[in-house]
């Protein structure tokens, strides 16, 4: 069932560790199937060193379980109000990696400083409060729509990045693989800001044409970065 | 001679340098057999390369050596007070571990940030004072009284890890793998820790409900992360 | 054609992420044929994974391809206006290194601290103003551009690099090789720049004769480090 | 010719890539055979990936070459003046190592801030005033002879270290093996020293008899470290 695409989320969880994104099991990826309807994600609390294809969970989009050995991640629940919520995402993942998790417990959003930010993310990596009293009660169904209540006067496919304050990041992309990708520029781009901040405790945001300039020489009709123009 | 406890410690240790918890021979693990009161330790100065199961030293809870060809780790004296003091631990390590040995050197306790910190660790990480006058003529013994005592009215369970001001942290567990893991977490959270409050230096601690919430996720009776309620 | 330079741009270009300059495909370089006016420089987006020398791209100094299978990198307009401006350069370098374009992104210029600097660049590592305006129309180009009038007061030989604010480094040298090796230099100088600045915040450049003598020692006509003078 | 003493020193010199306190070039360390008064150094400019025992250069205590086919490191002179001064010393280590070299070009001595450092250092590491005006004209020697006038009266044993302003760190023990793992040390307790300031900016060294402890646990008569006293 799904086994491609257990496949490609297999690969793409590898891929957290390669990148440095976690310590021990602190991450997750899932992929969708949108025809069925069905997600694939990594099972929780799982070595990396021990995970196979056949180790990934099958959920469906009220969470449910439909295929797998293991439990789903923890986080699965937030996954799934991702998905409901951004119609054309097809890969989620959740990291702790070390400087995103910084600006997320700082509780900032990510100012973008450059043209590194620029190309993959349109404006500010906003941070979503943190939840509180009752919301804990159902915490990761809570965390996911706080974020889509974030994004709601956002374009999340210009912005595939959040943190959530006191706790860590989230990243999308058309797929598993993308949303890896993604994570890791957030990485990359959490550590830059930090230390250029240092570097210059006045620095301003880069010009916004500048941020025009990148985001639309990698994104849209006007695209030349890459081999798809050719 | 307690084989199979010398092989998990051997383990335990050697996991040190895989998580760049050391350098050079600046750390012991030890673990305990609780039912003969007897644990096995890191010889003292023995190069990790060069470092085999049959290495390992057995020392008694008065930090006699029962069995092996090394003297046991300088710090063994600290390892018998807190095997003494903490009857549900089974292991215990001490390191020089970069970022918690700064916080250490620094003379302050880490706050709890966020929830990698609150997974693991309830409440801040406490800094014990150093020693001083007399109290440095049985240093590692001392060294090991000072946290027992700075633990009086805490939790060792839930906060399984501690710094000794002006020198490094202990961290402990139910066995030697799991004080190791706790010593990495700690190393994660005293790096995050520092970044957090070079981004935001106004930054609070996480809420008491988020730091509740994600320790209860993981410990006690309704712990629901990973495979063990499956 | 041009084979042999091909092998040298190809190697310099995998040479980034040995040295830990590039994340994914965020760098260049390019090498030049100066008695046949064509240069060659690393495809636009492709992984260095896949990378061989055949997939080099040869362009004229008019930035039109004249072979490849591949687009040229996208900053190929950048190095054109280096390459027309610098004589006695042979190769050019552009990556988002980490502690550079930290730099970069604050709008700095790298004053020089120590003899590690001053043994390869002379003076401060200077920083361009970012564009502004219809300058975005032709990006690359004006990049190229700015560079080239940030340069027209300084020695490009003894300042092999440069910082483009919001953006990130370009370095440059007699051939490929040579570039690369500036643009290692030039991250670990920014990295120790800034951590010096945070352990002394009121740390001066180093004196003006301590800065000509280590330049000296391995440039011109009376250099002594290394075999050359055997 | 001192096959031996070739050997021991080649393999001290690639102990510093393997330590990650070298980029390139940047660093030689050197052994005496006090006997003949003859040392063996890395040659000036090779790179480690190719460096042989036999590429090792002897050279005599005038800074002569006695034997070599390869250029002395240029810092040879500095070398000679060292154990020319410190007659129980058999190694001598230079580095730009990048936390001990941030705090040179900082021109601050290193505080002892905890036990890592009085392990093995006794008090600060000191630093030595930059050169100036006709000092330059034998930069290397005269190098060499300011930091022996900074130990006039200091105990070159018991702080095996020294920071040279606007330039790096030289360290040295009594063979080339010792000499880089204090140079290891060095480098360890200034990424610590650095991190404990910016974690807590008021932090006070380590009171005297914690440094007096620790540093006489593993050095003189009652040294209970390690397995020397077995």
């Amino acid at each position: 069932m799904l086994e491609k695409l257990k496949e490609e989320v297999y690969k793409a969880n590898m891929d957290l560790p390669k990148y440095g994104l976690v310590t021990f099991t602190w991450g997750n990826v899932s992929g969708i199937d949108r025809e069925s309807g069905l997600f694939v994600i990594k099972p929780s609390g799982v070595d990396y060193d021990l995970l196979t294809p056949d180790d990934m969970v099958v959920v469906d989009l009220n969470g449910n379980k439909v295929e797998g050995k293991y439990n789903p991640s923890s986080d699965t629940a937030t996954h799934v109000e991702l998905y409901k919520a951004f119609p054309n995402i097809g890969g989620v993942v959740h990291t702790h990696s070390s400087w995103a998790t910084s600006w997320a417990q700082a509780g900032r959003a990510i100012p973008c400083y450059g043209t590194t930010h620029a190309d993959y993310i349109y404006g500010e990596v906003p941070c979503a409060r943190c939840l509180e009293g009752k919301e804990f009660e159902e915490y990761e169904k809570n965390t996911g729509l706080l974020i889509v209540d974030l994004f709601k006067d956002k374009d999340y496919e210009a912005v595939p990045a959040v943190l959530c304050k006191n706790h860590g990041p989230f990243a999308w992309g058309k797929d598993a693989h993308e949303a890896v990708h993604n994570a890791v520029v957030l990485e990359e781009v959490a550590k830059m800001a930090s230390r250029c901040e240092l570097i210059n405790p006045q620095v301003k945001p880069a010009p916004q044409d500048l941020q025009d300039k990148h985001y639309f020489r990698k994104h849209g009709a006007n695209a030349y970065y890459g081999q798809g123009n050719k």
